[in-house]
C-alpha cells in the first residue's frame, strides 16, 4: 500500500504556531513580480495594477475528499493546490498566488506537514505560484486544508460560464473519467490491504488511472494553446464534479440547450478496459466520475477548422437554443436527456 | 442557556450542493464597485484598479475555536467575519470582498446554515462587504468555517509590522481582556446548565464581556480615526493572538525593544471585577486574553499631541532599540521580560 513511512516524528504541541508557520514557510520563495509582500504579516499585498483580480477557494476535509491510506501527503498537498488552479484556469486566467490554511489533529507530526507542504511547493514551482499566506490551526479530527487561489487577467481575457450561444461548438480538453477508475483502483487495493497486509498490489495496468487520481494536472496551458489557436472561448468551466453536472451548468448560465455526443467522448483506452474489469459502464463514469480537472468550453462554429484534429481538444456536443433541452445522443443514436449525477463519495453535499 | 431552537428541519442532502450555494447567496446583494463578478462562475472577478489588493485567511474549527453550546450561529457568522476584518484593518487598508468555505456534518440543517449566513450577512451589511464565493460540503464532524477577505489600498496607506522605530510610542485601540472573560462567563454558565438545564443564568452584569465575545467589531474605524488625527501609524498589527505575543512579534519583526507600562493597559470596570470575581490577574488576562480584535500600533513621539486623551486610544508603552529587550513595567516600577503566553483553549496549536 502507498503509505508515508516516516520514522521521524516531532509533535507540533512542542513546536507553537508561530514558529510552525514560519517554518513551513522557509522552503518558499516568492517570484511573481504581483506579490508584494507574502507570509509575514496581518494580510498579503498584491499589485494587479491594471489587470483584474480573480478568486478562487477550497475546502478539503480528511475522510470526505480524501482518504491518506492510498493519498501520500505530498500528492494531497499538490492536487490541494491544483484543484484550485484549475477553477482559475476556467476562467482564461492565469494563477498567481496562493493562500494556505491547514487544521490538523495532534495525530500529525512536523514531518507529515512538511510533506503536505512539499507537496504544495512542488505545485507552486510546477505553476510559477507564490504562497503568500499560511495559517496553522488544531482540528478536533482529521486533516483539514483550505486553500484560496488569486489569479489576473485583462478584462478582455476573461471568460465566464454564460457566454454560449446556439449554435457554439462544446469542446473538452484531455480525456475523462480517468481519475474516478484510478479511485476505485486504489479503494479495491485498500481493501485487499485492509484483509492481508502482505500482499503486495500490482498497479502497472492502471498506472495512467493512477496518475489522474494522485497527481493530476490543472489545465492552466489551455489558455496558451487556445491563443496559439487564435481563438477565444465563449464559454468555460472546468469539470472537477463531473462533465454531465458541468455541461447542464454551462447551459443553465448560458440559456442554451446542447447535444451531447456519447461516440465523442475522449476516453484512454486504460479506462475503458478498467472500467470492463470493473462491470462499470464507461459513458457513465465519464459523465459522472468527476476529478479530472479538464476544462470545458464553447467555441464560434467558425472556429472549427482551427481545431479540429488537435490532440488537445475533443468536440464532444454542439450547443442548441434552450428550449430544445440538454441530451446525449447515444451511439446508438437514441436521445437521452442528460442527467447530472454528480461524483459523490462519503459526500453528501 | 443562549442557543438556537429552530423548529424547523430541512436536511441538505435533500438539497444538494449547488441549490444550497444558490440558496445561500440569494439574500447577498454585491455593492463594492470593485465587484465585477461574484457567485456565479468558477472565481470571483474584481477589479482593484490601480489600488493593492490584500489577501487575509481564516480557518475556523467547532470544539477548538467555538463552542455551539453558547455561541448561537448568527453570532458565529458574524464573528467569524469580524475575525478576518481585522487583518485587514491592521494593514490600515479598506476590506471589500469575503469568500466562505462551510464543512457541515450530516446534523446541520438548512436553518442552521441559514442561521450562519444571516450572521455572515449582517457583517457585510454592517461593514459593506460583498460575498463574491461560497463553497459547501460535508464534514465528518462538526462546522468548520473557512474565510478569506479581500481588501485594496494604495501602496502609500499600507502599515506594515516591521516600521516601528525607537523613540516611537506604543498605542492600542479600545480596552483588553474583555472577550476573554467573556468567555470564562459563558464557560461557567455551560457548566451550570449541564448540572441543572432549570437555572435561568442572570448575566447582565457581564454584558459587555459577553457582547465583545459574542459579537465582537473589527475595528476598521481605527484608519479614519487616525486619517482625522493626521497620524500615520509607523507599525501595526491585530491583537487577536493577545496583546503580549503581538507587542513581542512587532519588536520581533521591527528589530525594536520596548517598555510596556502594566499601569496604562486600558481595562474596563466590568472586565476587572469580573477577573477579581473569577480570582484571576487582571494584568495576565489583558496580555494573554485574545479575541479582542482591537489594533496595535506605533506613531511617531511628535504626534503624541495629537492622540493624548483621545478616547479611543490609549498610549500603553514606547520603542526601544532591540538591545534593551521587550519589558513590561508593572505597577511596583520593576521591569520584567515579556512573557508571550497566547491564548489556548482546547487548541494546541
Amino acid at each position: 500500500m502507498i503509505q508515508d513511512q516516516n520514522p521521524q516524528r516531532t509533535t507540533l504541541e512542542k513546536m507553537g504556531k508561530f514558529a510552525l508557520i514560519h517554518h513551513l514557510n522557509q522552503p518558499f520563495c516568492p517570484s511573481q513580480p504581483s506579490t508584494t509582500n507574502a507570509v509575514s504579516d496581518d494580510a498579503a499585498v498584491l499589485d494587479f495594477d491594471h489587470q483584474k483580480t480573480l478568486v478562487a477557494h477550497d475546502l478539503l476535509i480528511e475522510g470526505v475528499h480524501f482518504d491518506l491510506a492510498y493519498m501520500p501527503l505530498k500528492h494531497l498537498g499538490y492536487k490541494a493546490v491544483v484543484a484550485n488552479l484549475s477553477d482559475i484556469a476556467a476562467m482564461n486566467a492565469r494563477p498567481t498566488q496562493i493562500t494556505v490554511s491547514v487544521g490538523v489533529s495532534n495525530r500529525f507530526t512536523l514531518e507529515a506537514l512538511d510533506d503536505l507542504f512539499d507537496g504544495i511547493r512542488r505545485a507552486t514551482l510546477d505553476y510559477t505560484l507564490d504562497l503568500v499566506g499560511i495559517q496553522t490551526t488544531s482540528s478536533q479530527k482529521g486533516l483539514i486544508i483550505s486553500i484560496t487561489t488569486l489569479g489576473m487577467a485583462n478584462e478582455a481575457e476573461i471568460v465566464y460560464r454564460n457566454g454560449a450561444k446556439d449554435t457554439n461548438l462544446l469542446v473538452v480538453s484531455g480525456d475523462i473519467g480517468a481519475a474516478y477508475m484510478g479511485l476505485q483502483v486504489l479503494e479495491r487495493e485498500k481493501q485487499v490491504f485492509l484483509v492481508n497486509p502482505n500482499v503486495q498490489p500490482d498497479l502497472e495496468a492502471y498506472a495512467y488511472l493512477i496518475e489522474r487520481q494522485l497527481r493530476p494536472q490543472a489545465r492552466t496551458d489551455v489558455r496558451t494553446l487556445l491563443h496559439a489557436l487564435e481563438i477565444v472561448p465563449t464559454a468555460m468551466i472546468d469539470i472537477s464534479d463531473g462533465l454531465a453536472s458541468e455541461v447542464m451548468h454551462l447551459c443553465k448560465q448560458s440559456q442554451v440547450g446542447c447535444h451531447l455526443y456519447e461516440d465523442k467522448l475522449p476516453l484512454d483506452p486504460q479506462f475503458m478496459n478498467t472500467c470492463e474489469e470493473f462491470n462499470l459502464d464507461s459513458t457513465t463514469v465519464a459523465l459522472s466520475g468527476g476529478e479530472d480537472f479538464e476544462l470545458l468550453f464553447t467555441i464560434q462554429i467558425t472556429d472549427f477548422d482551427k481545431i479540429k484534429g488537435n490532440p488537445n481538444f475533443s468536440i464532444i456536443g454542439h450547443i442548441l437554443p434552450q428550449s430544445d433541452g440538454i441530451h446525449l445522443i447515444t451511439r446508438a443514436n437514441t436521445k437521452i436527456p442528460l442527467k447530472a449525477r454528480g461524483w459523490e463519495n462519503s459526500e453528501f453535499l
